[in-house]
């Protein structure tokens, strides 16, 4: 134990603030549906701004909508950045992205209330459209200000009714300048439920993401010939599901020999004509697979692409199409041996993880040093309303974010 | 070669009378949308009934409105009965179901030209909404016939718009008596295209259906959980389709060793939430499994059940649900041998074969002595605008249907 009082947040105003946003869009059953521009989506932006003005932080808002709050410092140099985002899924739960974002105010409240002038400007993002649930893609913002997205394409996107973002983004009165956009900043740390069950299960408090792990999407078809179930005899068919599921189990069985951390599942598979009295003569599935390490994503990619070598010459055929793929983007690993300090000086437990979602984080290191922060997700859930983490692990994810904030600013 | 002159049917007319009755409901690609009691439907009932009084036969219609021609014989004794449906699926083929029909008009045109007087009535009926497309069930008309269906309840049955099997027959003018129904027969024959490959694969003209194959049809359910894909380490994943997948090799590959009559089949798969970046928490999947032999459909039974054996104890659940099963129905073994030995002394190529589809025949056995004929389809293909028998191969079977009619006739 440090003998010098240490600086810790207020557990009791955290809880507070969490569940006055959890109110922005709440449903019957715990849960919150905050849509990207949504009303509820604005009134938690409202709130945000209100409670960051309190704290004498200006707000700036980009050309995307991302709000920007910054706290000066005693030196006028490039920010250290801290945030998330406001929106959410349908029905999703009150912790993914806003976390990250009351963390910050968390973070400043606590600087702020004990009289530390930081070195640096403090900076809370919340970034426009993380979830991509109202308007794809997903991670839009960040995606545009790290130029992954082309601006004029997002402006375009539109929601189920028709509505696009650039009208909601005007409707919204959160459309700002694009010379707000974030330049430079010597750190942006983004807190964020795990949403998996490692930390849980291996009862930890903290995880240090050192990477958010690259993945390939693929999509299989498998064209066959329909006819009728009663009358044609087992050897005369060319049943496009029977042959699918030859093709899962020949990908699966060998995926699962790679390696122990890789990850791949088949989310998604359509049956045509998917009527009980016919051979199925179309099956389509999606085949995704996430890894940190390239060369296993590579041995990944070639055990799919062979499956088209099991096309039958005179029966169903195989065609495999890569959807997308994108590579691990590993976080700087100053900030992440400063996160593990900072969770060991504060006596918490944690481990060094990869990241298997994606976050604004990854687009962001491209252009500001990143790192992530992990919380324990009860039972690995999220995007639905059942998600869960303790307010004690949500504090203790705070501290280690103020620690390493404070200890950012001070070798600033 | 016999040195009396044979009776044969006139194969220009046969085929000119089917190409009359594909102009009702047409479609673009040489196929028919003709569903049951529609404005083509009447149309090709009220052509069919002018075909008929026009050989002087007399027109009946019963409460179902199931028509019936009947030609008078020399003795008033109970008639011989011909015929099959005249409605189709949508974008259904030229063949299915009209075949038999027009089989019969020509018998009796045949007969009727040759100056013979069959020594009892000749019938010719068409069942009304055998295939169930506009209204369910399939074989509507012929169940409430022979007591499989209730009567009040058919008349419920409404199409995709609302409107009641009721309302369409009321509407269409051929709302009979009950009167009016088939009560005795000494045989009712139906000849049908196969809508199976088997007469095509071996090159054969002639199929002597012995039976219609009993069947059951299953449901099977797993439940599974539903997580992130990207961040659900594999052993902590209770995967539904992976499950799924499991439980359908588990089936078939038993399956497979029964019997190679043995027909199954997994048409309808479905999975939720049915996205690629989610572990599905829910697969439904459908197994429906035919044979004539019901000890080798209780061992289809036992193996489908056993199924629910495999759930587990912490991860997914399996349930087993038998949706409906139908008994073998055997045909006429001396009806069968009389179209033997026609198409024997025709001289054309034949099999015993069994009817893994289902027919109105398989309803009226109960009621009457029946059997039927198959011809060939070209590529096994039924239900599509494909649907193709060759002129010869439809002339064949109407000459053995002649031949077998001529034969019991004289019988009588």
């Amino acid at each position: 134990m440090e003998t010098q009082k240490r600086l810790l947040v207020n557990g009791s105003r955290l809880k507070a603030t969490l569940e006055k946003f959890a109110e922005f869009g709440r449903t019957d059953n715990q849960g919150v549906t905050r849509l990207s521009l949504s009303k509820e989506d604005i009134q938690a932006r409202d709130y945000f701004c209100e409670c960051c003005q309190e704290l004498g932080m200006t707000i700036k808002v980009d050309d995307m909508g991302t709000i920007y709050a910054t706290l000066p410092g005693v030196e006028n140099k490039p920010p250290i950045v801290m945030g998330s985002h406001l929106d959410s899924v349908k029905k999703g739960g009150r912790f993914d992205g806003v976390l990250g974002v009351v963390a910050g105010l968390e973070v400043v409240r606590t600087i702020v209330e004990s009289g530390i002038k930081p070195k640096v400007p403090l900076t809370i993002v919340n970034f426009t459209n993380e979830e991509g649930a109202r308007f794809e893609p997903s991670m839009m913002a960040s995606g545009v200000l790290s130029g992954k997205f082309v601006k004029e394409k997002m402006l375009q996107s539109s929601d189920v009714e028709g509505v696009t973002f650039k009208e909601a983004l005007q409707a919204s009165g959160y459309e700002g300048k694009v010379e707000n956009r974030l330049k430079e900043a010597s750190a942006f740390i983004e807190l964020h439920i795990e949403q998996g069950p490692v930390l849980e299960r291996e009862a930890l408090s903290i995880g240090v993401v050192e990477c958010v792990v690259g993945m390939v999407c693929y999509e299989v078809e498998v064209n066959g010939e329909s006819n009728h179930a009663g009358t044609t005899p087992m050897p005369m068919r060319n049943d496009a599901l029977t042959k699918a599921t030859e093709l899962m189990l020949n990908a699966t069985d060998k995926l699962k020999l790679l390696d122990e951390d890789l990850v791949y599942t088949i989310g998604r598979l359509n049956v045509s004509p998917n009527i009980h009295t016919v051979i199925p003569n179309n099956v389509i599935f999606s085949l995704e697979a996430r890894h940190k390490n390239p060369e296993v994503i590579k041995q990944v990619e070639q055990i799919i692409q062979e499956l088209e070598q099991l096309s039958d010459a005179n029966g169903c055929s195989v065609a495999v199409k890569k959807l997308w793929g994108r590579d691990t983007v590993h976080f700087d690993q100053s900030i992440c041996e400063q996160l593990e300090q900072s969770a060991k000086s504060l006596g918490y437990s944690y481990k060094r993880m990869v990241s298997g979602a994606g976050h604004d984080a990854q687009f962001i290191q491209s252009l500001i040093p990143s790192a992530m922060i992990f919380v324990p997700s009860v039972k690995g859930k999220s995007h639905c309303e059942e998600e869960l983490t303790s307010w004690e692990e949500c504090e203790k994810g705070v501290n280690v974010l103020l620690d390493t904030v404070y200890a950012l600013q001070a070798k600033a």
